[in-house]
């Protein structure tokens, strides 16, 4: 994803949606503080990535977390402790180390987004999660986020594809007032099929019914991993896209949202460079406009680079 | 796309499928010989990757290659010799290294192959290439390889959705006999454009005419690197879909083909683990049944497997 092609004009719209495609995955760029990292581990497997900060704090609970080191005495990873041996023995002692943090205030950015919400913690998303984990929490553990986001589109009769964008309400704890797919939603650790989160997602967040919803279509996933000022996001979103009728519009639910647009790709495209988009989101869009045929590869110099970019291999 | 969900039982297609994922992606799994290949570098930029028995060669011309060794007298990469400066000079040195390699009868598994034709080398698609070389040798330097595969399917108003496969031609030098593609060729160093590559080999592997051709949408890449007899691959496989009109058949061309067959989705998912599909033809296919929704992540254990094993990021 580097971008030296001197023939390439810096404030072109390929090298500004590179750079939103490299906001997705700042955690593996240079400048990343991934040589500071550590390993996350459970029962021998690792789960996570931890930032020095969180690893100080964890120190405190020897008793939860165990500091391997080596000859140097340097912290080389972070197994949670082995007599913590069921899953809910480790979901009850981990959130409580967590409940701590958030009481004593450390990591308000991350942890005053506490919402009473859990994630499995897993290596991967076929292997049985080990415990699980509030959701506000996971960034500081680097853990993999699953997701689902849902594309919906119409090909109008006059404009040809057009796409359904929701502006994210102000009061969201992140990225408010930004723009966003029509609908999407954390997947919760509680068994929830994947499609009943996108029919729900759906339904709450764009009031699609769930008879105009069940048609959607998975497509795929996309994968990345960014830094930012709550910590480690290790990222995969299952994508749906979903054609909706054409007298159809997305109504405002739950009120996570606070307004609905409807764009022509050629809209659709400035938005994505714009600034005013939540970046996974912009993604998740750009994805789509591939899939569809919207992006020709002999015009787009970053074409792979925009392909690789969404689909990180989640090892790590 | 480690398979040790014991949930899973070990001839099921989804075990099957990963089998054929992990065969593309043979140089980054275990027992690969990943740890003892060296970076190919010209001018400072690596552009492939070399084995032990290639690095043995190439020191005898240490005019065209540059051992740098380590203060253990290690060879730690390859560069191009810096007095070769422009893309021509580099091309007819290397090129001339490589037509003694073959009049030796070294390397005669990939360079029986010798066909003529070069490819760039470069570090990445964006990027301007640095020389061009036999395609033949490119495994032998690990250089990317970028290449056009079309699937071509129908929406049969009984059937549903259905594709059109090749069984490549006995006397094919690589994967002889297998299914393929309804067509697919590679990106010849020519300047030719990528929808023109497209074009011409479903012209002449199926007689698919330019009218109907000419309707294919490009729907993104996939990306992978195996290692095997001929060497290392790392390539890259622009797709494109092509919808044919149901009452087309598509045509034994230029003989690279020897039949053409007409399968559903689910005769096509059996072939794919069958043992009797060029692997990354395989991944190609199973790339577009999942960006056609026609596997769910519900029910696939190893959706997410899927997608990273056909989208390796091409960094060295």
């Amino acid at each position: 994803m580097e971008s030296e092609n001197k023939n390439i004009s810096s404030d072109s719209w390929s090298e500004r949606m590179l750079k939103v495609v490299q906001w997705c995955n700042s955690y593996d760029l240079p400048g990343s503080p991934k040589a500071v990292c550590k390993a996350f581990v459970i029962d021998g497997k690792q789960v996570g990535i931890l930032l020095p900060d969180v690893i100080e704090q964890l120190k405190k609970y020897p008793d939860v977390f165990h500091m391997v080191t080596n000859s140097n005495n340097q912290v080389e990873k972070i197994c949670l402790a082995s007599q913590l041996k069921t899953y809910e023995e480790r979901t009850e002692k981990v959130n409580k180390v967590l409940e701590e943090f958030r009481d004593q205030n450390l990591f308000p950015v991350a942890l005053k987004g506490w919402r009473h919400e859990n994630y499995f913690v897993r290596t991967s998303f076929q292997e049985q999660p080990l415990m699980e984990m509030e959701r506000a929490a996971t960034s500081l553990f680097g853990t993999i986020q699953y997701g689902v986001h849902i594309n919906g589109y119409c090909v109008d009769p006059d404009k040809g594809m057009c796409m359904w964008l929701a502006r994210r309400s102000q009061t969201k704890q992140t990225y408010p007032g930004m723009l966003d797919n029509v609908a999407a939603g954390g997947l919760p650790a509680a068994g929830v099929k994947i499609k009943d989160c996108m029919l729900n997602e759906c339904l709450e967040e764009a009031c699609i019914p769930e008879s105009i919803a069940k048609k959607a279509i998975p497509a795929g996933t996309i994968s990345y991993c960014f830094v930012n000022e709550r910590g480690i996001s290790p990222e995969v979103e299952f994508v749906y896209d979903l054609q909706l009728p054409l007298e159809f519009q997305p109504q405002v639910g739950d009120g996570e949202v606070s307004n609905f647009y409807f764009y022509t790709i050629q809209e659709v495209k400035e938005k994505l460079v714009s600034g005013d988009f939540k970046p996974n989101s912009a993604l998740v869009t750009l994805n789509f406009i591939i899939r569809k045929g919207l992006i020709h590869p002999d015009s787009e110099p970053y074409y792979q680079s925009f392909m690789e970019g969404m689909h990180r291999i989640m090892k790590f």
